[in-house]
């Protein structure tokens, strides 16, 4: 699925996926089956055709949104705004989210308004979650975490909310870093209202990102949706407060859907605010992390190996520098057929925690994909692709070079051009 | 090495016993071998008799302290205090100990003060501990903890010290439980002098208990080897608060290598009180506990099978009652040579996670047990035993007679006899 290095996207692919936003709500099987199928040009000239096929289906309540589309509106809006819309081939397109698309719920494309190039957070982005009724122990940690990461050169993704996310966000902020929030509204719509000044320094140093077009609204389900970006952009997601209902615990469900690293931050087993902390780690085998050190450990491992982007990593394949007992665990999954960790652990010859760590670090490098119950090399360990795409030299047309220029001393948080918008 | 339903304990070896406990400080290597060689009573004679091979030796200093060692004396004393020694192959030697045994570190004996019977412990005792060093958090969770131990028919063991542990027996007592003190010094003794009417207390409805004979002083190396009593005696340990230096770590470290489950309370990651626990749980993997409710799940699990003494559970053998797919691990696990946990796991057709935690559950049942890198079966899954010494029907000469008699209504958390001493 991988389009960077083929032909640009055409204007005609870039209004068709920009009307697809805002046709179609994320997660719409049909509209995804039908794009699966025929491709989004021939979609969107579908679902604004009135083809009886469309109209008598499923889709025809997305057809009548067809109406009152306008996507060159759409895109002359987000343009005036300072805004662009970036699509799956385009060179800012992050390969962060091309696990989405191998999940089949990758998003048409992302509007997107701010100074970095969203490509250059690959590899080196942690996502930070948590409830909106953060107390003061949540606030402090999320906020020590945001500028920690920061200070390492990690680009911190949230979601913009009221307590954690916001707590994060600033946190990284003051320690001079790069941010992005992915929202559930339109990129310039201003939500929460109290965190239109945050979105307006965001901006300044970072990016707001949506999947939905200028002036689009956040309904409920929207945030939902919205949470498998955050969960994909990061390479792990750290959750720092959450009570067991708290939409925090959809991010980190994506997370580990996805092969991501799920990390959470315990508190006192007497407060409801991180309860779904610890379910996580009981639940789910999330990591539990104590501060910024354990987060940088974690998911480290998972970043060093990514070439320049990676915050202090030399540059190199992804199985270079891989730890020898991941190394050989790598080597012990088949290419197609997909095998349960049991037979990979009596193939490398390791006990099974070693081989579920390993596979786990391995799932958030691409080398490994799960298959059902079992485990298959991922594209990253194709062999076709070992010293690919993912890993570009300095210079080549990604929207990268901007990261090889970047002073010795301080790491610049984003690599990308364009002016704050 | 059971030796149960033998001959009664001989006076001879009685009182070698006691003499041991008084010459030699636990887990000195070169007492254990002697006794290990030539058994207890030819080794107290042995080091009494100024046997050259015994001066000439590391086992000197030792020999020295026989010299002011008087066995009959320090059984005059404990027995006009009310309590006694316990002795193995004793009806009221706890078959939790056996593991020590296995481990190769078991006391010689056990000093004894206290209304219950310390073998209907058996399998229905969880080891509580912490930091002296407590905070009000930790007080509260280890207080509620000892009470909800205590309602649902479970015995309390901790150390008797301040913090924590002192917390985890009033709450036990509170709720009008049984609750062990295991001490570093002679149960004579009362250390830490705060916890004087503590101790009085406890005799009332559990039991002080140490392998120092009475006047025995409370060294710091004393503490370490008590450790690994509580951990042996509990079918799980819990810690409620510990520092990273904190002796409550070497307890759940001793019960790691018993076998026995670990479990910890998480807390703020800003609280150092707390970062012990995060330690067990992120570097061995601690259960994580938020209550009551987990640490019974957990060690529910290992209970619920080990016949009238588990709280509320049927009678029946190891292997009956136990969840499916412990079941088919145990079938898969070798009767003498070793085989390591990727090999069960392929043999029985689960995946790595689940046989560990099934390992996990057997270990603690007996069924299995580790050798070197891998795992056989255990006492309790032989063959010739597999209805065995273990779980003796009612009424079966070991001291538990009592329990088959207890109201049906409300259990009594200890069934043995003895007065209080």
């Amino acid at each position: 699925m991988d389009q960077r290095g083929s032909a640009p996207v055409s204007d005609e692919e870039r209004l068709a996926r920009a009307a697809l936003t805002r046709v179609s709500e994320p997660g719409h099987q049909d509209v995804a089956r039908l794009v699966r199928s025929v491709g989004v040009i021939t979609a969107w000239a579908a679902l604004r055709s009135r083809d009886p096929r469309v109209r008598d289906s499923r889709l025809a309540g997305v057809a009548l949104r067809a109406d009152v589309t306008d996507p060159e509106r759409d895109l002359e809006t987000i343009s005036r705004e300072g805004g662009r819309l970036v699509c799956p081939g385009d060179a800012e397109w992050p390969e962060a989210l091309d696990v989405l698309v191998a999940a089949d719920c990758a998003p048409f494309a992302l509007w997107v308004r701010g100074s970095g190039s969203l490509a250059s957070l690959d590899g080196r982005a942690v996502a930070v979650v948590g409830t909106r009724a953060a107390s003061e122990y949540g606030l402090y940690v999320a906020g020590e975490l945001g500028a920690g990461l920061a200070d390492r050169g990690w680009v911190v993704v949230s979601g913009g909310a009221y307590g954690i996310d916001g707590a994060a966000h600033r946190g990284c902020l003051v320690a001079e870093g790069a941010t992005v929030a992915v929202l559930a509204c339109g990129v310039d719509v201003r939500y929460p209202s109290g965190h239109a000044r945050l979105f307006d320094r965001i901006r300044e140093s970072g990016l707001l990102v949506s999947e939905h077009p200028p002036g689009a609204q956040p309904f409920r389900t929207r945030f939902l949706q919205r949470n498998r970006l955050i969960a994909a952009l990061g390479l792990g997601t750290v959750v720092v407060e959450a009570g067991v209902r708290s939409g925090a615990l959809s991010t980190a469900a994506h997370a580990a859907r996805l092969g991501r690293m799920v990390m959470a931050v315990p508190g006192q087993v007497t407060e409801s605010g991180s309860a779904g902390c610890h379910r996580l780690i009981r639940d789910v085998a999330a990591t539990l992390v104590r501060g910024i050190d354990d987060v940088v450990e974690a998911v480290g491992r998972l970043g060093a190996d990514l070439g320049p982007e990676g915050p202090g990593s030399p540059s190199g394949s992804a199985r270079d520098g891989l730890p020898a007992e991941a190394a050989r665990v790598l080597d012990a999954v088949p290419v197609r057929r997909a095998v349960g960790p049991e037979q990979i652990a009596v193939t490398a010859g390791f006990d099974p925690a070693t081989v579920l760590g390993s596979l786990g670090l391995l799932a958030g490098l691409g080398l490994v994909e799960r298959s059902g119950e079992g485990w298959r090399l991922g594209p990253a360990a194709m062999p076709s692709r070992r010293a690919g795409p993912r890993f570009r030299p300095p210079g080549a047309p990604n929207g990268r070079q901007a990261v090889q220029s970047r002073p010795a001393g301080r790491q610049l948080p984003f690599g990308g051009s364009g002016g704050a918008a």
